[in-house]
């Protein structure tokens, strides 16, 4: 928790700027360590539409359950988010802790239940008591402010070795509007989204089912697209809040022309946090773009991409700086997806390094090894087989992420 | 190759008798490195049946391309297996190195080509000239000796620490039978077998389809339910030859009831083969038995089994000797079969831990802390929603996979 930061995280925390209708506080509840700022609560206008995408663990966590059943309604007032302990696998008592948390944060803001979300990271299985976040609620609320993202960022963390943000402007007819996400992950990073959080805040206005159909997309671009240790949490929230104060005519339509910039705003924001996970992940030293093309479809690209990206040998090569393209054969092979050894083209750092069966005649290897040297690998196989597509991020696996996890119990 | 045997090596390598209609014999070819032993050559009488499994990689190497081929015939005369490069993504010219082998084997022994068997292991995408192991056979071929057992299991080493073999006796009939068996692997062991090898030997007579039966069967129930990594080979392959020079009636059917003592014991010489894989696993320091019961089926139980045995999560908190159960439950969770949080039941080196959702009332880890620091680490998941079992074994995670696979090009 107090590691140094990865030697792949961004230079600097961005700024965000304030967004119409969100406001920010921290507090200390002393969940998993009595000195620590472990709870974070934004506040919405009221009328915020919201939308929501989990984790599919079929153990997943009694917060996950709640935020499910509240997001019918498509509106929300607040959200509750604290680390230290995941509340997962707490049984009926975990639900009681959602149920007190969010009966007691609907009363002091005057609303209803289901306008409140919860999220909660850290450990499994260990009872949390609801009266350490409900205690501290009216002194929360009394610090609420459009300025506490950094903060806010700060909160969510547990192995995180940085405060992960990103922000982005959007117009939307002729309104410009604001979007800032603020995301954790390390650890237990997979396809299914893993232990990581994120909360984006736009004040746009965009109408629930557009909303949700927006994030679904994106989703399936960013968080979707990246895997550390291949392990799915039972707790991955992704949550999106419009409030519709920057004033634009709200979107009722998912084909509405005038949602194109926004959309674009709303990858590029999920995208940037989804990198930053990566970039976060335990004991990371590079990070690891896998394009596969020529799939017969891009579910089987994805599927190749991710063999790809989880294959321990793989990913210790690449902590090894050895281009070692013979692992690529074989996570292609096990993938489980059509594959010709004759028609499998292997390009790393943009170099090619097979064809038609083997290694291409007079494959030099120089460029390929001052490539694996750099931050950034970058690792293409086309299969040739038709037009399916994907990308996917990873980083590689070394010593830090076993220290990191051989100790720490999450 | 030469690093200290694992931890969890057996104490010594078994004393193997001789198998009636078995030779063996090795030979130094130089194939990786010029004074290391790289061939092994096993011939076996006129008329021996055989059978085989192998990776179901769809990158599989040129040598597993021809045994399949090969193996039609249900015949064999000789097999000739070579580490230090696996001839796997070697292209058009891979296939001609394995035709020229078998040629130069076939005419030297005199025996038909189907009749003779090719595996190689080790590097992959390397070419490899068919004249570092023909030019070698003469000198090969005239040592062949029944007593070359140790021999023969050092000479396929890639990564093992130890060489691996088991021997067993059963009874067809009122005739005792012998069965020997020779594997290598360390890394890259998955359930669709990874980079290993084994050879088994009888000197029972059992016709090729009842015999190809015998093999499958026990295959599934040994190497196929063995991880290390995750990662599945390209060159994987187990055979087996049964001389008939016992002198039992020949068995013609898989039902006979004869063949129950010889199943027991090519079961048996199977998972002690796979077992002794597992206690080479690269870096391993604990061997790990899972076991599911209550799926709702057989496969839905291997799934979840092995999604707990591949979680880097798992494995990691085994090294660290954490009874981190959370994560057995975040494996559940993501395996994709069907569970239910508040059925679940695990169990670590037999003390219940969980029950109704949550911990159980009252839990005293203090046992199960002290079975975690011990050699062989039992972990038993009941989802109490059918009668569906399996069992796999796997290692933990450690320091030492990361600096085996991150300098070793393998």
């Amino acid at each position: 928790m107090t590691s140094s930061p990865s030697p792949l995280a961004p230079e600097a925390f961005p700024v965000l700027p304030a967004i119409a209708g969100v406001r920010l506080a921290t507090g200390q509840c002393g969940i998993r360590t009595p000195d620590r700022t472990d709870l974070m609560m934004a506040v919405v206008t009221p009328g915020t539409t919201v939308a929501g995408v989990f984790t599919r663990s079929l153990t997943a966590s009694a917060p996950v359950a709640w935020c499910r059943r509240a997001l019918k309604g498509g509106r929300a007032t607040a959200v509750v988010v604290n680390s230290g302990n995941s509340n997962a696998f707490t049984g009926r008592q975990g639900e009681l802790t959602v149920a007190a948390t969010v009966d007691s944060v609907a009363t002091t803001l005057g609303c209803a239940p289901t306008e409140v979300f919860i999220a909660s990271t850290g450990v499994i299985g260990q009872p949390l008591a609801p009266e350490l976040i409900t205690d501290r609620l009216p002194s929360v609320v009394a610090n609420l402010a459009a300025d506490a993202w950094p903060a806010a960022a700060q909160a969510i963390m547990t192995t995180d070795t940085f405060a992960k943000a990103a922000t982005r402007t959007a117009v939307i007819g002729d309104t410009t509007v604001r979007l800032n996400g603020i995301a954790k992950g390390s650890g237990m990073i997979a396809p299914d989204m893993a232990t990581m959080l994120a909360f984006i805040f736009t004040d746009a206005a965009i109408e629930a089912p557009v909303l949700q159909r927006l994030l679904s997309e994106a989703n399936d671009r960013s968080f979707n697209g990246i895997t550390v240790d291949g392990d799915t949490s039972t707790s991955d929230s992704v949550l999106l809040f419009a409030t519709g104060q920057a004033g634009n005519k709200p979107v009722a339509k998912i084909t509405a022309k005038r949602l194109e910039d926004f959309r674009r705003a709303l990858n590029e924001v999920m995208l940037d946090l989804a990198h930053q996970i990566v970039r976060d992940g335990e004991g990371a030293s590079k990070f690891v773009t896998i394009t596969v093309t020529g799939a017969e479809g891009h579910k089987a690209a994805r599927r190749v991409a991710f063999a790809i990206a989880n294959s321990p040998l793989v990913k210790t090569a690449i902590a090894g700086e050895d281009a070692n393209w013979g692992r690529i054969v074989m996570a292609v092979g096990k993938a489980g997806e059509r594959a010709d050894r004759d028609r499998l083209q292997i390009f790393i750092g943009g170099v090619q390094v097979t064809a038609n069966g083997g290694v291409v005649p007079g494959y030099d290897e120089t460029p390929v090894t001052a490539h694996m040297k750099g931050q950034n690998i970058d690792i293409r196989v086309d299969l040739g087989l038709g037009r399916g597509e994907a990308t996917v991020w990873t980083c590689d696996l070394t010593h830090g992420y076993i220290d990191i996890n051989g100790s720490y119990r999450s």
